[in-house]
């Protein structure tokens, strides 16, 4: 595809040889002849100097290039469009395949795909476009939503409602158990049902092998827009707010309560009954057991202000040494207060 | 149902109107006219000024409300029962689904459900009233005990047992190769059969996604009445004591004893060959790499004291501050020296 | 099985009575007669006193002992052939079971054994003595080397490539979408398409319910040999050196450069753009967010020299101390330049 078309079609401003013909989106590091690559990031302007990238699509208040560019005020979103350009996602064709498994009591929206060996439930609604991987198993009176794709192995237990063009990877559960016992007074516990169930709003991205639960009564919500990456728990009757992002990993207790926009750092934990406002921000393994303000940046474990955290952080290989320096001053002191004592002085 | 029932039900003493009839169980904050709520800690009590609840589940010992109440020594545990009787989850029929793949060598118990696509290998025995939902698959010489529940997509591996009445929430595999490799001069490692195999007691609880090792030699063994949360791993050989609850995301690295009743917070890490007494406690995303005695509580990694930690993670973003205190003292301490010494004295 | 027969397949040297039956291989705790246990750790060698085992594989150098041994330079691979001596895993035959979907367009090499419910997506290609344990899902586009075993419910996402002699045991993901969203200006995020794909070279072992991500373009590779415990993450565009080791549930965000023969403790975290040098060690729960020099071992979160990090950890627990203490200094550093203040000195 030409340069100059890849332009038009992305709405970015090219400058240099629209001709180039371009076979593929690349890397900066491994991008060659042929290639269109990307820089979002300022700081990887310099890497461009030595690129072999027939061109590449940056900022529009970037410097000058010797070679052609497409520039945009959003350079990673055109980066994500133009991988769309070259490449299309293998994707299984509208059809019930005839070993899966649909309850007569099952609904299925036109054009939705089911694939070998799925399993749905009684009383499950399936929208329009559904694309059931193979090997997805729906408990009772699940309802997914239009353009829904669950991949193979995903599990939705019953009553969960999942919204539009929700994407849930592969090994997730939507709607297991939530962690809930009785302590009876001879040291067992007593399992409590979970009568509740999870909802997934529009647009929200579950990552492989995330866990979602649901609760005992009341709902645990994701909420439109948000993306969960891989291995995340969520307990249950949490809510996770609107386009909030959530890392590898991290975990949400019982009855956590993130805002919208909230951006959660790889392997943090929640240690639940909390409400966190919008726009806050943890760092990676940092956790967080009382309620955070809005917008306020959280590191450590336990958790507080994220720039004190960076400060108490680098301080802290300083700890022996200042432990010496401690000891040093006491000596110091001891030694001083002794050259002050006058012959006679009590202690 | 009227609410007089219900606490003839729960064995619970009435207090109010017992002829409200009450429809659902729901949480403090949701509840509604003909809702049932409940409250186990006293710190919410205070919520119950302002519920719409028509009836509320609580201590024994709390104060009178304007509404009605039913009382017992154990809310929690009523509120658990009270759920039961307004919510049945949905179980599969007994039988065995047409499309299991059931060894001829495997027995398989009076009044199991066997779903559709599970896969049982040879020499399997199940108990009585099993339920194994869609997808599950047993390895050669499984053994499942009476009233056992695997959820779809759970896996257990060659040679496990497991109890009376466990639970199996999906996604868990139970007896995964241990993680055994031999160091080689070459820098390679050789990897180790684990011919071992994992046992969960009666009354055990496995969560989501989580995974229980097999070991090389010998069992690994979670006992009677333990829980475990979702994407919890249990290194090979470990040994988790009864009625222990280990909350999502911790682990334990291989070898790994714990006594009865522990309590493992979520995210928290165990560096194996070591041993826990009973009814010790461990703070989320602490960790422990030594021996603990029954009934210490533990925090911090690594872990130590837990009383003390709180107090050292109190006194953690004072770090900063504490340097810049002791490098005035410093220079204070030198100048207080200076101002002693006399002209002509030595270094 | 004679024990002087074991030797002579394990090329170990005997001493003591070769006549002696060993009936099975066991850890040294529970050994009794007819036992062949195994002291590769010298820590361990006093409990050789007590044992019950009718013999022990242990170190050429360690002092003679009053039961039969067999030495060798490396006792813990000894101990890993000898269980092989005496346990075979159980394996399914080859062939593919009549209920596996296979796309018309895969090819599947001689011996290979596909079981109950697999599905291989058009394009695959399995190698020789490839074994598919039951509900193992390839993606389209999937190349399988020689004798690679997948457990059930392994997922192969499209156009991944795997090497000769890969194990990955149950529910592990293989090229789930990386985690790649582009910021929109209205606060929501853009899908990226993940084009790129996992390369697992020869040898490499993936733990349960494991996930390695694909990325949006270029590769994800986990180089020979490596070897990934359980419920690890590995984020797109990450690269794992040849005979590196990762401990449970530790996770590398994207673009992740690990060397060599690194060994990753449980629970440590990367950040991602960042590279790490041969040999590297990363102590459990570390974090690291910068690049890592080869043979560095690094503790903490932040991260940094894990003998510096050591000190500082067993300093922590005295900060609560250390700060009284440092009042204390600043009151008595007070009294003493009060003392020495003359009466009509200015502050």
């Amino acid at each position: 595809m030409k340069l100059s078309e890849i332009a038009s079609r992305l709405g970015c401003e090219l400058s240099g040889d629209g001709n180039v013909e371009i076979e593929r989106v690349c890397g900066i590091d491994s991008a060659g002849a042929g290639d269109l690559t990307f820089v979002a990031n300022p700081r990887y302007t310099s890497r461009l100097r030595t690129t072999r990238a027939s061109a590449v699509i940056l900022d529009s208040r970037a410097p000058a290039l010797p070679i052609p560019t497409l520039r945009t005020s959003n350079p990673y979103l055109a980066f994500a469009r133009a991988i769309e350009l070259f490449y299309r996602a293998p994707a299984p064709p509208p059809g019930i395949h005839p070993t899966a498994v649909i309850s007569s009591d099952a609904r299925v929206g036109p054009d939705a795909s089911v694939g070998p060996y799925c399993v749905v439930g009684p009383e499950c609604v399936l929208g329009a476009g559904v694309v059931l991987h193979p090997h997805v198993v729906l408990y009772p009176d699940v309802t997914l939503g239009d353009a829904v794709v669950l991949h193979a192995h995903v599990v939705v237990r019953e009553h969960c409602r999942i919204g539009n063009r929700v994407v849930v990877q592969n090994g997730a559960v939507v709607g297991g158990d939530g962690f809930g016992f009785a302590p009876v007074e001879d040291g067992t516990y007593y399992k409590i049902v979970q009568s509740g169930r999870v909802v997934l709003e529009d647009d929200v991205e579950i990552g492989a092998n995330t866990t979602v639960d649901r609760a005992a009564v009341g709902d645990t919500v994701i909420r439109r827009g948000a993306k969960l990456d891989n291995l995340v728990q969520v307990g249950h009757g949490s809510e996770v707010g609107a386009d909030t992002v959530i890392a590898a990993q991290a975990g949400l207790a019982g009855s956590t309560n993130l805002g919208k926009g909230v951006k959660v750092g790889g392997q943090a934990g929640f240690a639940g009954h909390l409400t966190v406002g919008d726009g806050a921000v943890f760092i990676a393994q940092s956790a967080t057991s009382h309620d955070v303000e809005a917008g306020r940046v959280i590191g450590g474990s336990p958790g507080f202000d994220g720039a004190l955290w960076l400060r108490a952080a680098t301080a802290f290989p300083r700890l022996p040494d200042l432990l010496r320096r401690v000891r040093q001053l006491e000596r110091e002191v001891e030694r001083l207060k002794g050259s002050k004592k006058e012959p006679g002085d009590a202690k």
